[in-house]
């Protein structure tokens, strides 16, 4: 192996035997058996995670990616390629909702330019990109391998600062004006699907323009050679792909390597984790699904991966607001999972 | 009217103002127009309730009303009816799902016992009730009208309370060995259902315990002459109801007359809902439907309220737990609500 594929390297398994002793802890705490329904699951699943007997999300990290896409040339978004660099100031000022969530959740925010077109530093945004932009994937591939290779290497990076920090749980977000072009044409190739049965409104297409994109990515697919399952992820990152989109996916295996749990977001963020899975497939343990957003694709990918996720508020903002608003019922069931009284200890009757 | 007819007194309209007013900003900020899904909505109902440019879920109050019911006699429950004063015994001392959520929140937690079979007052719980448990309703009307009334009362008095102290809304929950069977029998008398319909696990019965429960209830709304569909609440509530469940009912149209929003939980309250509209139809803008729960009835009682819950957690626990977890959500949507900043703002560019 080489250091190009750090991304292989397997991710530690659960520890089965913090599990099964949270799933014991469960079902002596004073509610009918099973009565917690999802947050019984997820405390014995963070439990397995964090290898504790107090499972915990009080220290969480939100991590962005932004990047840019040359297929935004081809007419596929309601916005304008400046709004990905406009969002980058307004994350960082704290007027985006993903900013109000983390102030108000006390998760810090870190925003990363991983690949917008700026051509100067922004405050409050670390710079780390290996270009400005991919290119039009409707003429040419988006981006080179040593491209993908960097913008894979910086999701790694932040990972590895949020395992640095300790962090109980991450969440990832991302910005990219295109990119649900891009993971729609990502998420088609590798489960060998039709761009309609993908392509969405993304931020507010309408029923012609969402059309056009969808004959867009079909064009590329072809022009690619990708019109048929293609097992090969990094071929459709780097053909289709997005900067951010690698960028979530190295953060996905970086951070599940190194030991912390993802609360994976909407439709891009999933289509970063079905890439991910297909690199390392040892990552897909460490995914805890927050929501189902109302862009078109997303419960098809969810539904490819097995995910049930915690929510479905109709969202479709992406930033990682999603995971934000599951985080919550996260720290809830952790919470319950360790002050609940048992039976024995509340002197209360069991089931007869 | 008489005095013990205050529950049909019209509950105010919402403001219409406020809620236009709410929604032209929600269209302002910095994200694609309804990209926050069920959360803008919640935001623009909210200040429509609230009269206010600016919703608010700080100051949140739990009302929980306990209830014993004589029909756990015909064995229609995996616990005994003791459970049901243990577990006030487990709120008040901090030990219970509830309590744990309340101190999370921040929401002060107040238990009630309506109607337990308790013979002597409980350390931390308010003794406010007409009797001790309700009759055996397979056999006879399960309390008096005047019994009814009090009950009806008791959630009143917990509601102007929670009015005094001025909170931006209530969640009201319960407890009550058996009152899973006394809603199902009230739910089928109101919309005409077969009782196999309406009577689920409750707390943990199996699918022999369950035709048991049916078959109990469809004998006893023959007994009750409550077969076809009845337009009589209080005759329903009177005949096959619980104290907790009319203190429920109580709290919900005393909450709404007195502009106070209620998130409303799972089945039992959800029933008691029902029962409220059926007495006064104008307290339903009051309500905020938190959680369908996996109570095999809830979904049905959802369906015919036209009700679309926040979350499907497949909780099943009673004491107000799914309101509880569904009131992060509500303060965040206030959050985003108040802290976007607007395209304006923050120079974002619009559609194009």
């Amino acid at each position: 192996m080489t250091d190009d594929e750090w991304f292989v390297t397997p991710c530690p398994p659960p520890s089965a035997a913090h599990g099964a002793s949270a799933e014991a802890r469960q079902n002596a705490l004073t509610k009918p058996k099973g009565a917690l329904g999802v947050l019984e699951h997820l405390a014995v699943r963070l439990a397995a995670l964090q290898q504790t007997d107090r499972p915990r999300a009080d220290n969480v990290r939100i991590v962005l990616f932004a990047g840019d896409h040359g297929i935004t040339a081809q007419g596929v978004s309601a916005y304008p390629s400046a709004v990905t660099v406009q969002m980058l100031d307004n994350f960082a000022r704290g007027g985006a909702a993903i900013s109000v969530l983390a102030r108000e959740l006390g998760a810090p925010l870190e925003v990363i330019d991983a690949g917008t077109l700026a051509a100067t530093e922004i405050a409050g945004v670390i710079a780390d990109k290996p270009c400005r932009g991919t290119r039009d994937f409707s003429r040419e591939p988006a981006m080179t391998m040593s491209e993908a290779q960097y913008a894979l290497a910086v999701g790694r990076r932040a990972a590895l600062r949020a395992a640095e920090q300790r962090a109980d749980l991450l969440i990832l977000g991302e910005m990219g004006i295109g990119n649900t072009t891009s993971a729609a044409a990502i998420a088609a190739a590798l489960l060998a699907r039709q761009p309609t049965d993908l392509a969405g409104a993304g931020t507010g297409l309408d029923d012609g323009g969402i059309k056009h994109k969808s004959n867009v990515i079909a064009t590329a697919l072809k022009l690619h050679e990708l019109t048929h399952r293609d097992d090969r992820p990094l071929k459709v990152l780097t053909h289709v792909g997005g900067l951010e989109i690698a960028a979530l996916t190295g953060a996905i295996i970086g951070a599940a390597q190194a030991r912390v749990p993802i609360l994976i977001d909407g439709f891009i963020v999933t289509v970063a984790a079905l890439l991910a899975i297909r690199l390392n497939a040892s990552c897909s343990d460490w995914l805890i699904y927050s929501h189902r957003s109302s862009e078109h694709g997303h419960r098809l990918v969810l539904e490819a991966l097995g995910a049930e996720p915690l929510l479905d508020l109709k969202l479709r903002l992406g930033e990682g607001s999603g995971a934000a608003l599951a985080l919550p019922i996260v720290r809830l069931a952790c919470a319950l999972h360790a002050q609940m009284a048992t039976f024995a200890e509340a002197r209360v009757s069991e089931a007869e």
